[in-house]
């Protein structure tokens, strides 16, 4: 495993806090407004738009798209291939959430269609990560029911594939990219019983794309961020309402623990 | 009135706490992510899935479903009644969340549809209860005017003539069904002033129903959980936006007062 | 500029504790929840429904009508505007917020129909009033670039072309209307690190344009309360994420100060 410095982690994010990125997000009904919140508290400028009509412009307009397929259907679909098309054209990074890739072979194939076009980063879960390389997966809905290493050789399978870094969450999370491999410790478990977390820790990961051009840099930003703020939040949480507000405060003043990569 | 112990009550939610079921949402669109925290809270796993491609699969996936018409329109009810088609063929439990019916002709008659398709349990306000009974109501949006004891007649003939079990949600809850009928009292008023608590309700029932045939128990376990999560919120919150946290961290926690049935 | 003694102001408000009028949102899927918290905790009654089978009834049964382009598309597009003419027909208050306009012109086009079509009140940033008037814009997304006063001239021009009241909101508040021209100051610079603040100050807007005829005094008695909580709630916030519920327990409990007008 390589490491990144704690200065480069703080840089990324000082550069989010000083150009205010707009990330523009197709993403799921449940995480939308999560997402916005996270990618506020960090500094960022959330946009959220699926028309046709307008995803030309909102694309161009953008410094970072995501694509997040956790209330997919075929209208949404559309768009999210119609914008990642622009997207590509244009340059701008691009961050995908495969929510469930597994859970249904709608959801699978889906996820695998954006992959093979080209994204920039893609974050799930070991479950979604294997199913995606095609490894025979029983999934149990949205939620892991691996522990994230098992997933390491099928992220550096897809990476390599798919030129792009593949980020794996659990409570150990892996960046792996062509530029190196990473993992990130720490976190705390309340994450998984706020919903969204992971789509949110997504859309984070498209602001640090946004003013980072290494996509593995730009992912163990983002995941450093969110485990160093879950622990802050974890100190003055009674259970996962109160862990979600203390969260967003959290990742508002970035206290930054140095331990994490 | 039948009661049950509240040892009955603490297997169930035990029960969702070792097993996780997955519960299947076709809900509205404000109260999906309250829905999905509060079966995050009481160790559920919740997935939200409306595309006709996946529903095969995600019923089949799933241990309980919810459908809720809080912001109905043709596409999504679709989508509803091909899930229930689906989850009646394969024995999986049905709660239906009937949100507005009687404030337009148009959810009346989507409710009365669900509901006459086959569903395990109905959960509604008093005025959404009798309207589904064919009973003059003058409904006042989504909010009920009516007192929930008005309602027990009404579900009393919906219960019988739908073989299924109904709740009427109100200062008292009542439980009816062909097993016993309970009444749950207790919880707060503050859960009135926060958007989706109605339909989280239902959420939990569906988890409930999930590890407990009895569709009853499982509707009193839920009511009685969310009215005892209520008054432990209660002794914190300064007002509805405080409440909201500190009520799922009493979900979370689980601190049962057993003097509700 | 005019003043509004603050026994106006609080006469609103209580008229809306009094009456807890039906506010209909057609509005976005990020903001929907805060939109809805913010109706509860001021004491009206919030329903969401967009399908065209029951926009008549629904409209009907509502007190005012609030339209929010935030994540516009045609389906959506076309029940703002079915949903619109109803409420001209049926003389209900109708409150436009032009989330984005300026950042693709399908969200300036769509926006301009609603407004030309008739509107009670439109409330914006300063970008989003400017683009409406044909001002030269370069917006960045759905925040604004601008001061609020940068836009004064624009909401003047568009209060008298279309015989509506016009709010700009900013670190000062505006708002024009044929019956004066109003200033509110204070609120806190948190208000723009939660996402759906400003489409929550819409749906205040148009809870207060349920009770009271006067658009300009409607405007700036919802002003004045969104900027009054956010003070209070200022005070107990370590972040984004404890202002959000601080702001709605401040709104519930409605402590204002009188020096805002």
């Amino acid at each position: 495993m390589n490491t990144i410095d704690v200065a480069v982690i703080d840089r990324v994010l000082s550069a989010i806090q000083q150009n205010c990125p707009l990330i523009h997000n197709i993403t799921n009904l449940v995480a939308m407004n999560a997402s916005a919140n996270v990618l506020l508290a960090m500094g960022a400028s959330p946009l959220m738009a699926h028309a046709p009509e307008e995803l030309e412009d909102i694309v161009r307009l953008s410094h970072a798209l995501v694509l997040n397929i956790g209330t997919l259907d075929q209208a949404w679909l559309q768009s999210m291939q119609q914008a990642q098309k622009i997207a590509l054209e244009a340059g701008k990074p691009i961050v995908l959430d495969p929510v469930g890739a597994g859970a249904s072979p709608y959801r699978t194939q889906a996820s695998k269609t954006l992959l093979q076009t080209g994204v920039s980063v893609v974050r799930g879960n070991a479950a979604e990560i294997m199913a995606l390389c095609d490894q025979a997966v029983a999934s149990k809905g949205v939620d892991s029911s691996y522990a994230s290493d098992a997933a390491i050789i099928a992220a550096q399978h897809l990476s390599l594939q798919y030129n792009c870094c593949v980020v794996v969450s659990g409570v150990s999370d892996y960046v792996i990219s062509v530029n190196g491999h990473y993992q990130v410790t720490g976190g705390d478990a309340l994450l998984t019983q706020v919903t969204g977390m992971g789509c949110s820790t997504t859309a984070m990961i498209a602001a640090c794309c946004a003013v980072e051009a290494d996509t593995a840099i730009a992912a163990v930003t983002a995941m450093t961020c969110m485990a160093s703020a879950a622990e802050q939040a974890r100190l003055i949480a009674t259970g996962p309402g109160s862990f979600y507000p203390a969260l967003l405060d959290a990742i508002a003043t970035r206290v930054m623990t140095p331990t994490h990569v």
